[in-house]
């Protein structure tokens, strides 16, 4: 399978908060912002796979500024890296007040995707071949990222995770 | 102020999966859930603190179980831990096929929230006060896990992480 | 077919009063609640039915008070008879003010629910055996309130309703 | 106050049945009929009160016939009697099946409205004033429904619900 | 294949407008208005082809005055002309104050739409028959508007457009 | 007031073709596909203006192929000349079948905008510069189609419509 470009894969979706997105204080709610990521990070992964994918994990997401009512959400995408039958996507998400024009870089965050073959089983994916400093150092950090996911989910010994250490050590 | 048992804030939300909610393989979209996440969370949040709230951080959530058109999604949220102005939600999430009666455990995980007074400033909470065993655990866990949260978000450095080493090493 | 206790089909729905359930004065639309109930009610009848529902008849249901956007509903449901295709579902719905902790009772109701077989033809469902002393009021009730949804159907002739006398006599 | 004639507040609603208003088995959930009828009666009462309006209750609603997916339904709403500060609507809902033409009576319902002024107090309704035999009939019909509602609510004893008898005996 | 009247495509759509329906100055998006005009449209050529059809084209849609949130909106749909396997629709689009009981056009629209059969190939559909004045003048004008779809869309030269001409001229 | 390139109203809007948004066939309704267009336009005039901004007219759309459940639709919209308080925004729609990574052009289209002041009032906006040859092409043409909206809206007589013809002998 040839391997395939981050550009390839990248995705951007804009979208206006809503007030059904919003609690009583007019703040966007995490969990609305959450699903547009996961369906621009989902049609991110669609692009690079060409198959239909299903989420498999959320990477620690931190929300660290209220996003108001009538803000427009910007949600950049792009894979990061490839696994066996599975992908990483980075989305880099930012919210613009229109009268003022000030955008704020909101929050960045990892979901990771598997894609499935027309009977529901997964398949192999094409590689990714990162081409820029910034797309080798994502690709490189998504090992570490991976060994977190295990570990967290039990599914990994600490002792195992030799690239984990790194995370804590070299990572900012 | 007043420290509340984590049963005052125990909030249970039965969803039914929609067409709308699902991707074109009748499965369940991760994000769709994610959101119904946030809305129990919140609400059991609310239930402890009494304020209105918002969403802090998501850890780290794992799909490991399709989830199918039709089934029922139980949502079972309630408060871990009290920080200073902010409280830790656990959720347990179920997913169950109606004509089989097959329940799964689909998965769990950790938000966070932050209660705001009406000038949408932060502002203290009550403690929590857990009880049974389970409680107790789930509350000495919060530490750890804030811990990671804040290395993370690049906002504490691994090493003054005391309580994160016990993550890696005594959770299973 | 064996007979299940009202306690495995309870089923607790929490929702958030959002902006679009709401009209210009911010109080919750009835019909918004309406449908709530009903994916309420469906589930808990689908738990004990083991079958896919569908809903027959919905009784008298009042609105005493206002229920304000940024409220908590809390909808329970439960099976209270089984008939020979049919059961019957009571609902009891309570509405929160979060930041003053006031819940109060908003509204109680009947829905009733037909299980479909696959070909979509209706099916026996399993007898329903109440235990507590409420449960027995509700099972023993049920029949009244058929009685009258048959009457106010045009299906059964007012004389020939011999329990349903009693629901106006004896019943508060 | 001057009177007004049902024509003043006749509402009728066209909607498509889709995908998310249905169950696995592609019928029409009650509940989303439910609420798409207390739209189209609000909509009827707000035309008669020249005034916001809440849903006060609904009477016994039966589902008879299975409406599908894509199926188009139309509800014809109108005011059949204004009391002091409430109306009742009566609605009649049709499905149809579009490549056949087929097009059933689905059913009809009644809800009542309570009109509320810029402070939200109830406050006083112009009269009715049916014209037609049809309309008359709903019109003296009215006063039955209305004692029904209350004797089902415990705010009125069976024994003072003297038009209520009539219901029984005197419509089919 | 016998042909109908344009009454029996009449096809009457009224709507709530609802908060997520309007922007942070709580007018009504043209978008949405849009959307639901394509419903009501779609709606009324299905009753003419008794076929499902999908949206052709939408011709030119001014919006001359801001809708507030919670007026009623009254879309007037019916077929004005049918071609081979396509028909016109004409929209009348109304918006009521319900407090003030001020009803204003909104707008008017043309829409076409293509019938289909059930291997989604087109199909011929019934010729409409217009009888009264109004009618006539819109079935007449319907080939001057179909010919500014074609120049428009670059299927066919202006020059060729005959009945074109006269729409500059002679049409208000 | 300054002139802006049309690089900065640029907007990417990129959505997942979900059950709700289809007919019975499975495939896209046109009115959706308006809605979201109307979302992303106002996005990009809002960028241009720095203010809210409201939907004037929609010109003729064409939809020539049918997009299918599950497609990704992008919607690509930028400002092609601005008017005195209103701008003419230019989108081109692509669908893409992601397993076949076939991605059509679907269609294109001019929505015009109006800016507004804190009071609801109509406030000058900012002129736009065109550099690239394409873009000096859309912001001439703009011209033109302003003037086909006039004449269509009855707002200026053909006559005088001296641009006009231009557009149906230059323009393909």
């Amino acid at each position: 399978m040839e391997g395939k470009s981050p550009k390839a894969s990248l995705t951007i979706m804009n979208e206006l908060v809503l007030p059904n997105d919003t609690n009583t204080f007019n703040n966007l709610m995490g969990g609305r912002l959450l699903h547009w990521m996961d369906i621009a990070a989902a049609i991110s992964a669609q692009k690079h796979c060409n198959r239909v994918v299903v989420t498999a994990s959320v990477d620690n997401v931190s929300f660290h500024h209220p996003i108001k009512l009538g803000d427009v959400i910007t949600i950049e995408a792009r894979v990061t890296r490839a696994f066996n039958t599975s992908v990483e996507v980075r989305m880099d998400v930012y919210a613009e007040n229109v009268p003022s024009g000030m955008k704020i870089k909101s929050n960045d965050a990892f979901y990771t995707f598997v894609a499935l073959d027309e009977n529901n089983k997964t398949i192999p994916v094409p590689p990714l071949l990162p081409e820029t400093e910034d797309e080798i150092e994502l690709y490189e950090g998504a090992l570490r990222r991976r060994q977190l996911r295990l570990v967290l989910g039990g599914r990994m010994k600490a002792d195992d995770a030799t690239e984990l250490k790194a995370l804590f050590f070299a990572e900012k």
